[in-house]
């Protein structure tokens, strides 16, 4: 727009740049920085600039931490033996939201594919084939995505694992719970049908 | 979430302050701002302060700009003698996009709103004031917001400054071009049959 002053066209450019803002959005942000008091953004820039520098990638799993090795890694109080393969630190954050698992983690940053050119060595996997043979790891959970690429990962490590004689599983794929069969997709529904379990 | 390391929360909760940015959103976006290169990051926080340190209140009109006067009140291709009110400097953009206004604006920074406590000397009224006693102005465009506190503020400055002879104008209320009469709500349908013209 030729009527927008040169600073406020850079923050909408700069702030469209984010995912899932488009120019709209971006403007309406702008607009809202520039009424907020001046301490408010620099507090918003001074996060953006702390957790850019602060946080990194822990060197035992590569989940994204503050503190080298990272908190979940350091837990003494959880089982050393198990560990659960994810592509993401977010996923890490999801299966820590159901409270259920105990184990611990390693973060591939990442899923093998080649139409993007990502193979193993591309992703955190030689650190924890180093994981598996200096620790005395029972379980591997992989829980990549359930896509091409996630289970690409998935089927590589599994090959790669199985014969030191760790036990290696996937996580289940089917309908979600509160999910309705008429919607699934015919590939959920076969992972559903073949994943069943006896009553 | 307690597993979120200290630096991460913290961009969360910023970013969350932001309109229309939830706790998800927030999330996502502080993933990509940690996944992005440094100087990209640095461009962004460098817009925000940048912005918010160049970017002022034109002294003539009040709109947002980087020069003072803003590149409105200093074209001179522009018609001096008419003005048109609005709240926002986003109203000025608004009107902009139309490419049909050659006039001045006059932003007033917000509406006379007696719920919120805002009265005619919190607003940027007075400089409008001095504008027309000063200046040859023949019309005034009232364009706020149709709703209780641009209504207020449009009646007000129009008592204000109908003594002094010049010309009073409100911009049409009615069915959005386009909009169904079927949907349309009462109030807007009244001003809809109010503002009748003869063809």
């Amino acid at each position: 727009m030729a009527n927008y002053p040169k600073p406020l066209n850079r923050l909408v450019t700069e702030l469209g740049k984010l995912p899932g803002i488009g120019r709209q959005t971006a403007q309406r942000l702008a607009f809202h920085i520039l009424s907020m008091p001046e301490d408010e953004t620099e507090q918003l820039t001074q996060a953006i600039t702390q957790a850019k520098k602060n946080m990194k990638f822990c060197s035992v799993c590569g989940n994204l931490t503050d503190s080298d090795p990272c908190a979940i890694c350091t837990d003494t109080r959880r089982d050393q033996d198990v560990i659960c393969v994810v592509e993401d630190s977010r996923d890490v954050i999801a299966m820590e939201k159901i409270k259920e698992y105990h184990g611990l983690y390693h973060v591939l940053q990442g899923a093998i594919s080649p139409m993007k050119g990502i193979g193993p060595d591309d992703i955190n996997l030689r650190s924890l084939i180093v994981r598996l043979q200096e620790k005395d790891v029972k379980e591997l959970i992989l829980a990549t995505n359930p896509n091409i690429e996630g289970e690409a990962t998935a089927m590589y490590i599994g090959k790669l694992v199985k014969p030191s004689g760790i036990k290696v599983s996937r996580i289940a794929h089917g309908i979600p719970v509160g999910g309705d069969l008429e919607y699934a997709d015919e590939e959920t529904l076969l992972k559903a049908l073949e994943g069943r379990r006896s009553l």
